[in-house]
């Protein structure tokens, strides 16, 4: 019997990670390289497929889960275009066109937070559920919801670093980091936001650090307001920021302050330790995303 | 050859819509009275079904829309029920069981904007799309998604109304309307906080009153966030507040001026005016979603 094996490439702005495998538990060979020129990044994927695909044979599918903003759209005629990236020559760069046509094997295509929520709900802390949201909150904030099996595409993808929350500029005069939006939830909770606020990477602050307290606030007012658009039956948080894990308690509490009891579910009252929770496969989320996109292409 | 007739219900908080028909343009028979208490309400509602069925024959299915928040887990003991509602003697009434028993024949439930916003996706003005968003602006602001063809559940279901949005309470010190949040979104525009804040009902407000730009701020702020959050392919925007039609300009500017080009879709820049719109189906969406979902059942 041949073995159905499948590739992931996670496309990120600052690396690129290419596995073969299967699944969390099955994964054949792997490699990380960093992100430079599209030229050479994908020049360098590419060799590491075809070298796998002469060991072991050809590959099923490959998925691609990329940074953003990406075209998600099958007839549109960007399909699998990075589009209008800041990220220097990375821009309009047809990454899912050069993997698909490099390789010779069908293709699947993602945002890398949507495969990583993807992979969650297939495999990881929303595995079985019938919604979540998955944020990721490190250099930017980013965010993916899967309804019904499915990820939530639309006009485009969700942006879900960008929502516009309260800030009060007594208690917090930063103005927010953003280029786009100055104090939208990125702008204030970022880890870049973090650092020109304190004037410390993130990771220097104490726990105890009143810098946490204003971060749970932030994010718990991005995550209420993700409860009240989407109604997710999980959120996942994941990313650089949430290795703080003193922040899970604070976030929850927030969360409860916030909602004012207005939406009365036992998840989100006594039982939110279950309902707001950190990812279960770590920084491989989004290349196994890009697998299980693969194996249903 | 008989007919296949369906029953629609609409229970809104101040008044019972109930229709037999097919569609949008093929209703038989329509009757609307007050919401009172549950029994006397629930039992107008069956005597009209059930005279339409000796008039007509059995009813294939009997769709019910109804105020919230209710309970939509089918497996749940609850399912059917409107739960924690602050309305006078209709927390945890089981509006579902009790029409479905008194009928005798099979039903579909939904919250009435989500049903209202399957209507708009059937039939209205987001006919064929792969998702939209409906939110409804009048003495309250309920919303609800449809992606994919299927109405978004989850844990309960949006509430919408209640994002929480930057409030300058500078320019506009009115502290908000909501009894839960103060200053959500419905808490700063919907009709009530509308009458509160200028000490006039909002249809004696003339157009170029001040009110109106404050107004669509806070409205765009909401979709901004919800484009954010969900990327529908369409914002419907009705009720009775959007009865004020120049707000539907000054609403796409300001979407346009807070989201700062961020999301490069054309949608949302040249096209604008096809992005966010009113409603095709008026006030029969809720009662024709309830058609569209008993046909589905």
């Amino acid at each position: 019997m041949i073995e159905q094996l499948f590739g992931g490439i996670e496309g990120g702005g600052t690396k690129f990670v290419c596995v073969v495998g299967t699944s969390p538990d099955d994964i054949r060979a792997e490699t990380r390289f960093p992100t430079t020129d599209p030229q050479a990044t994908i020049q360098k994927a590419l060799d590491f497929f075809r070298y796998q695909m002469e060991e072991r044979g050809t590959l099923v599918a490959v998925g691609v889960a990329s940074f953003g903003p990406v075209d998600l759209k099958p007839r549109s005629p960007t399909y699998g275009h990075i589009t209008t990236t800041p990220k220097p020559g990375w821009a309009n760069v047809d990454i899912l066109g050069q993997i698909s046509r490099g390789l010779g094997v069908k293709t699947a295509f993602e945002l890398d937070v949507n495969a990583a929520a993807f992979a969650e709900w297939r495999w990881g802390a929303g595995q079985g559920l019938g919604s979540l949201v998955y944020l990721t909150v490190g250099t930017g904030i980013g965010g993916g919801a899967v309804v019904g099996g499915r990820v939530v595409h639309g006009l485009v993808h969700p942006e879900m670093g960008h929502l516009l929350i309260p800030h009060d500029r007594t208690a917090d005069p930063f103005p927010g980091s953003c280029p786009y939006h100055g104090d939208c939830l990125e702008g204030l909770a970022t880890g870049l936001a973090l650092e020109q606020r304190w004037g410390r990477r993130a990771e220097e602050l104490p726990p105890d650090h009143p810098a946490w307290e204003l971060e749970a606030g932030y994010l718990a007012t991005g995550l209420v307001n993700l409860i009240l658009a989407l109604s997710p039956e999980r959120i996942i948080l994941g990313g650089g920021v949430m290795g703080q894990s003193q922040l899970f308690p604070m976030i929850r509490e927030r969360v409860q302050q916030l909602l004012a009891g207005y939406v009365g579910s036992p998840a989100l009252l006594g039982q939110i330790d279950n309902y707001i929770v950190p990812p279960l496969l770590g920084d491989r989320a989004g290349v196994l995303g890009a697998i299980a996109m693969a194996a249903e292409a």
